[in-house]
């Protein structure tokens, strides 16, 4: 600028600005990029891979970009109009006091945030061990020694479990699963929603005098009991556990972590399951997620476990090292009923609840929960002295208070004090304690119900049962002693983020998971008190901002996806397919087309596909692909006319899981919409489409998104996802409702909080802020762009499969390992493991195609990165031709031998190639090497059962006959290795059938 | 507590409950420390360690403790009386953006803001690199070749570069400095502030008409330009340079650095010294501060330059390593007169500024100026246009606009607007733009001068003068270039951290440093908007807030050292010393005793208590020490008695620099006191009192306070220091005052701000609200035990020097190497580079004694910890004793090739251990490694002048013959080693006279 005048002052207008940040190259490297692939434009570039017959060319009609400080403010406006009231609400959801050593160093650190799903277990062995802290905690406190690490939510966990103990069970196809009345209202909700398509009988009684005598004739498999109740009652549960067990019947009790520092633990009382949600532990409300659920279960039950398990098992030195345990036999049974699409976790969530258990022990866990039930005594003493009645006497932290008509009242008069209770009904209110609860706020609460609060009382006789006062130690690990200074809990986490690879160091090159930026500045609002700190179930007008802002988010998404409405209550995107699927399910329903119970999904979709589809109630027909990964038309068109009237949807990912923008998407459309049948648009794929293509336009009739993907809320090392699904108008009625509050969807409950994870959504609005609708297209480009220049650069190494008409990828591309592998030995998991010596996370393997590795570098990679890796690529395709000539042993080489770790290269040496390969294979790594920690991880070590996959489609299709031999046809759509990465962003690893 | 009734609500109170964070060891640590130290309670420690008449057993009357979630509500109430205007008042304070991923992985970041001052090179990589990033950035836009990385603030800066050109010059005695009077206030304050103790005469001269005619006989030896200067005015200065140097005078040129990005380097036209502040680069206004000050100087001049520079030099294999280049010479030159006590940095908010320059690069700069200067057109425009007339018609970003009799009134309707300008006058009120200045704001700045804001304009002419278009490049390092897009950014920030060794890895033993925990909920707050944005010249009922919180800090710190007041304007602990001694040169004016100018050092004291000394217009005469290290108290009263009349002061740390508590310290204070002379007790070791004795109670006038050691401001890489000073009653009628704001005191100004770095103290602040009076005294007696039992477990390795009157430390200890050298040639400086291998950082080196190393553990290091820098220093003993025993060759061995790097082990070995001795000494480092990036620095390389050492206080004496002698005698207070560590906190590294 020196040279010339200076601009105006328009010409400078600093609000684009952020686009050129989100995206990884600068000018120079895209023009040389699109050199290499060969286009002399952007927009050629996009022309030629997009096709015309989806290509949408009218701009996105968005708010336009905004810079940090812009975006910032308008975040700021909104976080004032939410109001932040003292909440004492409870049914799930607790004033917590997030440790600021863990908001900082985990919530607040990208080293944690942007770390993908642990699936390669060498580079993601910190948050590993603080998965098995989650864990541990989570057995030790529930007296059940499996827990899984974790569950979306306390709601869905709960039907997680009635759904396992279903299985698990040898009870009658008809017998029905009891809930306690005294159940929080969400739970049930979401209880209600997955029986229903899955015909399953809830049978809700209130269970205070025993087992009931009403059941069924063909019994019950499973019973959800409550400890505490939703009420706040403490029952002794003891006599309906064996009850239970008598009539044939598993026990699942959601339960309270804190309570449970105090009351016996449900797996010394008789329960086989335990639910809930950890969100006390230091997770902030967020208004309502996200957090994470727990599911616990006896040891026998292990192997029925949904959603992600943490285990130990050795490195090829024979040290400790962990890895995700996941048992792959379940797919090959029952294939004919899929239970549970349960994919992803929340592992930012519960790396932060185990931070809290580590940091607190058993011992500052003990005193948080005694300082609250005795805050609850306290107020029920003036309560009471007062002349008022409590509900139970025998409590935790909840009073549930008898004011016979007045119990608006008390609650408007705590409001006026800044004060949420809850009206229970018109006689009835109930106070949740919690540890941020200060005698001031119990005064407070005292006057709201006309009572004088008086002195607090001094020791004494607890409110708990005498007979339940817990007896088991718990969390007697070390590493639940020794944390104890905020310097040592700080060095830990940093510690264990040091062991792990994450976006802050490394490109994730992972296929269909979109490892993009996640900006700071998306990142800065979480953590503000207006947000962080909210009640999912606080009246509306408190959350005015939030309102706003979720309304404002939907709307754009809409717009992008050219859809009627929004809605953001799935919390993962397996919750989303679920839900859209169920929306399609309640429209036939509505229509009286009951018979329409045929989904069709290709063979190569996502594996949860298959699995929400049976859950919302349908059964899988799949349809092949031919040999470019397309949608087989003739088989298409065969497979509606076989099932016509029954057929009731096609679930399809578009660009394909393949990568490709496949040109018959229209009329594919247009054909199950012909029959009758609706459409549905997995979103996985979104990133290659946004300004480019609205599925809601060419032909779609739903979609889930996965926020964590397309729209930068960060991967968190494999959870929290966040599924909003979008619908034409016909299936605006059947969006996602809510039991306690007005979410504008009158479809049933798919997520215990209304508005899911709403905590983060501010990440999502915030990004569509920055970007604008140019911004958000250029990004979709270079998105673009990048796999072509991957693909193009990496072409001479590997062939690049599954191109689209013009030889070009979408997003994303795949590189074919298989030939390499039958001439050498060498395996992708070889060059997965061996890019780590290069300081890269390994693409995406074995889908979705097997022996394959499919790479998206997604835009926010700049061509640096990009060609560093290709370096490496091109280097490991190097030694593998070593291998090939025998240069290397086919046993002993830098491939077979990776990862390679500090103390091998220190150690004795007697390899066929020096030490400097092993660590410095190429010249740009010396003096910024990441080492692994540990060396491979034996995969196979103790449990045989150690290796989880994703199922292909054809596992959960019907044994139809004609469709056998498909079916068994593994070849086709194989089975993913447990090193796999998610197919659902973060959403997913297995799928229990 | 399972066994037992639940404790009462009282009892479970969880107020107290930081103390236990802050403070490293649990319980049953602190019982196992005390056996090991031979004491049963810390009650009785204590009382051996304290001598019983300096203790003071009156409790801290202090708020109680309070909870992480209560100290940040009480914040937050603070923070909400402040009221964020948007701030056009300019004055060298701007509004600036600072990108999200510079705030949240730098200023948010333990591993940059707990770094210590990079010393030991080999784990300071990263920052040395950050830092040579700023000072490219410095010198490239000043086009000065040589920049230090960094000065306090841009007053401050001026002041040194006033001395710099008067030592570096041949100018007589009496010639004057000459100061351009459009400067900025503050920075003339200061000017005058530093001048009058040193003699020096300002003559402050409307330059705009050319070289002064009216200058004294004696000449001028510089000038002071600004550029632009305080009124906004561009002028060239280019005639007026060539004339001061015809007359034999240096030009110094306070420049803006945005401005630089448009106008000709003052280098290019003649400046020989730039200064200025680089807040603007990203640093938050922070009320004043912290922000990083520049000074450049030519090339000829670099051997002048006060503060620390970073230079590039070599490892071990010949590989390109950073290190603090500082050259030694200048402690011999020049004894007689000290001019600058400048030891700490900015680094962090350095660091930042190097960030933003590295975000943005020269384009991005570009862009900003222009827009910040196209703002300040647009603005100009409407004004003229509607019949306002401006002071200069040349101007950047800020524009004196005459609105004759109505200043007051244009001032309170921009108020009105949430709007801060400048009232020069009745008649003129200026407005400075910044990158944040939005075309809305600038409307509101037109509306409240009356005058409609029309259209934007369109390009066209500027109104920077055209001779002064800058022509030369900057910035033209890749560095600048490759970092453009967030990612990028995010990971080059992630490796440099990576490289260094900080808190959140692992202890830091400095003695005398201080390098205790540094809490994420301490930090939270100063990153707050209505913290971070305000102006320090904004309105004080803008700031109430902020003055509230002042107000209780002073009130605090004066209770915690019994003095009656308490200032916190001096930004680093050098600044305290010399504002402390400066009371009291002030004090013995005002009573008439001129000729009190001989202030009394001991021989053990911090170097920079001399330097401070000369600073504020004493003479130093040095009182010799004991063999124990105490004051040799015969020589005290001998030194009284020959200096009677002319005493003014005694300056003394305690306890000692060579951490005993000195039994005599009342003694020596009455013996002053006696002689008509006042007591500077300097606070470097007041973590060692904290609760336990006061200095203002037993004897002591005046100290200085570091905040960045006792009170949990972190080191921040090397600043920010924050030196306040406390004051007996007497004295606080010269506590420092300011040209521009009420600040309570009446003397000079030492700071450009008037409360100096107001932005970081809420983490003082709220240390001590977290702690209590109960939780400070446990602090200071876990720092008495953990120093002395890292000395009873090191004793049997290593001999400790200097135990008090009852053979205990206070809060450090020193080892003595010397025998070991003299007997192996093994050097503490081959034991720090060899606790490198172990992940440590490295004691306190050569000082106070050289060849030994002192370590101070603090209050926040658990045993854990402690008992591995135990094993660590064990080891090392051991090997030490396989080179005395001939086992290891004396040239070739772990401890002489330490570092080890990765490349090491992995290349060709062929040294008499194995690798794995190298880099696993213990095995509890497997798997846990640092791993330093480079090998051993060489200091000699290159520049012969790269060793840098802070001098002894006999360096500063006068001549006095009988002195000499002991002046000579190097061994007894040696100088100190390169690497030796900070004594002043993060205040420190060389003095140059």
């Amino acid at each position: 600028m020196t040279d010339r005048a200076l601009p105006s002052l328009s010409e400078l207008d600093p609000s684009g600005s952020f686009a050129a940040r989100h995206i990884g190259s600068r000018p120079d490297e895209t023009a040389e990029m699109l050199a290499v692939v060969g286009f002399d434009s952007l927009d050629a570039l996009v022309d030629a891979t997009v096709p015309e017959d989806v290509r949408d060319r009218t701009p996105l009609a968005l708010p336009p970009a905004a810079d940090e400080a812009a975006v910032l403010a308008q975040l700021r406006e909104r976080a004032a109009a939410n109001e932040v009231y003292t909440s004492m609400i409870g049914l799930g959801y607790h004033g917590t006091l997030t440790p600021a050593v863990i908001q900082r160093n985990i919530l607040e650190n990208p080293a944690w945030y942007t770390a993908y799903t642990p699936y390669q277990p060498e580079i993601s062995q910190g948050r590993l061990e603080a998965l098995l802290n989650f864990q541990t905690m989570v057995a030790d406190l529930t007296g059940l020694p499996v827990a899984g690490a974790s569950m979306l939510d306390e709601a869905t966990a709960a039907a997680e479990a009635m759904t396992l103990v279903r299985r698990a069970g040898r009870a009658k196809a008809d017998a029905v699963f009891v809930v306690d009345a005294d159940t929080l209202p969400q739970t049930l909700a979401v209880l209600e929603t997955r029986a229903d398509p899955l015909g399953i009988r809830l049978h809700v009684a209130d269970l205070s005098g025993g087992w009931p005598a009403d059941l069924p004739e063909a019994g019950a498999f499973g019973v959800l009991l409550s400890y505490p109740g939703a009420s706040g009652a403490v029952r002794d549960h003891r006599a309906l556990a064996a009850a239970a067990h008598d009539a044939g019947a598993a026990v699942v009790v959601a339960a309270d972590l804190l309570a449970l520092t105090l009351l016996e633990a449900p797996g010394e009382w008789g329960a086989d399951v335990a639910v809930g949600t950890t969100q006390r532990f230091g997770v902030p409300l967020g208004y309502g997620g996200p957090h994470a659920g727990y599911l616990s279960v006896r040891e026998s039950m292990a192997r029925q476990l949904p959603g992600r398990l943490v285990g130990v098992s050795v490195d090829a030195d024979g040290d400790v090292a962990y890895r995700l345990a996941l048992q792959t036999r379940e797919q090959h049974i029952r294939r004919e009923k899929a239970t549970s699409n349960i994919c992803t976790a929340q592992v930012l969530l519960a790396v932060m609840a185990g931070a809290y258990a580590v940091y607190h022990g058993a011992e500052g866990l003990t005193e948080i929960a005694a300082r609250v039930h005795r805050s609850a005594q306290a107020l029920a003493g003036w309560l009471t002295d007062g002349g008022l009645e409590l509900v139970h006497a025998e409590y935790f932290d909840t009073l549930a208070v008898r004011v016979p008509g007045r119990a608006a009242e008390v609650v408007a008069a705590a409001a006026a004090r800044r004060i949420n209770l809850w009206q229970v009904d018109d006689d009835v209110v109930q106070v949740a304690c919690d540890e941020t609860t200060t005698p001031a706020v119990l005064r407070a609460v005292a006057e709201s119900f006309g009572v004088a609060a008086g002195e607090l009382p001094g020791g004494g006789a607890d409110a708990l049962p005498a007979q339940l006062r817990r007896t088991t130690p718990f969390l007697t690990h070390p590493v639940f002693t020794v944390h104890r200074s905020e310097t040592e809990l700080m060095r830990y986490l940093r510690a264990l983020s040091d062991k792990d690879l994450a976006l802050d160091r490394t490109m994730i090159p992972l296929g269909s998971c979109t490892m993009k930026l996640n900006s700071a500045v998306e990142m800065a609002a979480i953590t503000w008190p207006e947000f962080a700190h909210l009640h999912p179930f606080a009246p509306a007008e408190q959350a005015r901002g939030y309102r706003q802002l979720i309304d404002e988010l939907c709307a754009d998404l809409a717009e992008i996806t050219g859809y009627a409405a929004v809605s953001v209550q799935p919390n993962a995107g397996s919750q989303g397919e679920f839900a859209g699927l169920l929306a399609i399910h309640r429209y036939h329903r509505s229509r009286g087309d009951e018979q329409r119970d045929v989904c069709l999904i290709p063979s190569s979709a996502h594996g949860t596909n298959a699995a929400s589809a049976v859950m919302a109630g349908f059964r899988v027909v799949v349809v092949a692909c031919d040999d470019a990964g397309n949608v087989d038309l003739g088989d298409l068109r065969a497979k509606i006319e076989q099932h016509a009237e029954r057929l009731a949807a096609i679930m399809l990912t578009y660009p394909s899981t393949h990568g490709v923008f496949e040109t018959e998407v229209q009329e594919i459309c247009a054909a199950v919409h012909d029959a009758g049948g609706q459409v549905y648009v997995d979103g996985a794929n979104l990133n290659a489409m946004v300004g480019l293509a609205r599925p809601g336009r060419f032909g779609s009739d739903v979609s889930h998104l996965n926020l964590h993907k397309t729209f930068c809320i960060p991967h968190g090392g494999g959870g929290p996802g966040v599924g909003p699904i979008g619908v034409a108008d016909h299936l605006v009625p059947f969006l996602p409702g809510h039991p306690l509050a007005e979410t504008g969807g009158q479809g049933p409950a798919v997520s215990g909080a209304p508005w899911g994870s709403a905590g983060i959504l501010p990440i999502s609005w915030a990004y569509l802020r920055l970007m604008g609708p140019d911004g958000l297209k250029q990004a979709t480009e270079h998105a673009i762009l990048t796999a072509n220049y991957v693909a193009a650069r990496l072409r001479e190494h590997f062939p690049v499969l599954y191109t689209g008409a013009t030889g070009l990828v979408a997003h994303e591309c795949i590189l074919d390992i298989r030939p390499l592998t039958k001439a050498t030995g060498i395996t992708n998991d070889d060059i997965a493991k061996r890019l780590i010596d290069f300081g890269f996370h390994a693409p995406t393997m074995s889908f979705p195609v097997a022996g394959t590795l499919m790479v998206e570098p997604t835009e926010s990679e700049d061509k640096g990165e990009i060609d560093r890796f290709v370096e490496a690529m091109a280097t490991i395709r190097a030694e593998i031709e070593k291998v090939a000539t025998g240069e290397y042993d086919r046993g002993d080489n830098p491939l077979r031998n990776a990862p390679h770790t500090l103390a091998m290269v220190a150690g004795e040496w007697e390899r066929p190639y020096p030490r400097s390969v092993a660590v410095h294979p190429v010249p740009g790594l010396v003096g910024r090497s990441y080492l692994s920690p540990v060396r491979r991880i034996d995969q196979a070590y103790g449990d045989r059962h150690l290796v989880c996959a994703c199922p292909s489609p054809e596992a959960f299709a019907e044994p139809d006959p004609a469709e056998v031999a498909a079916d068994l046809d593994g070849g086709r759509t194989p089975s993913r290795a447990e090193s796999a990465p998610d197919d659902r962003g973060t959403t997913e690893d297995v799928v229990r059938v």
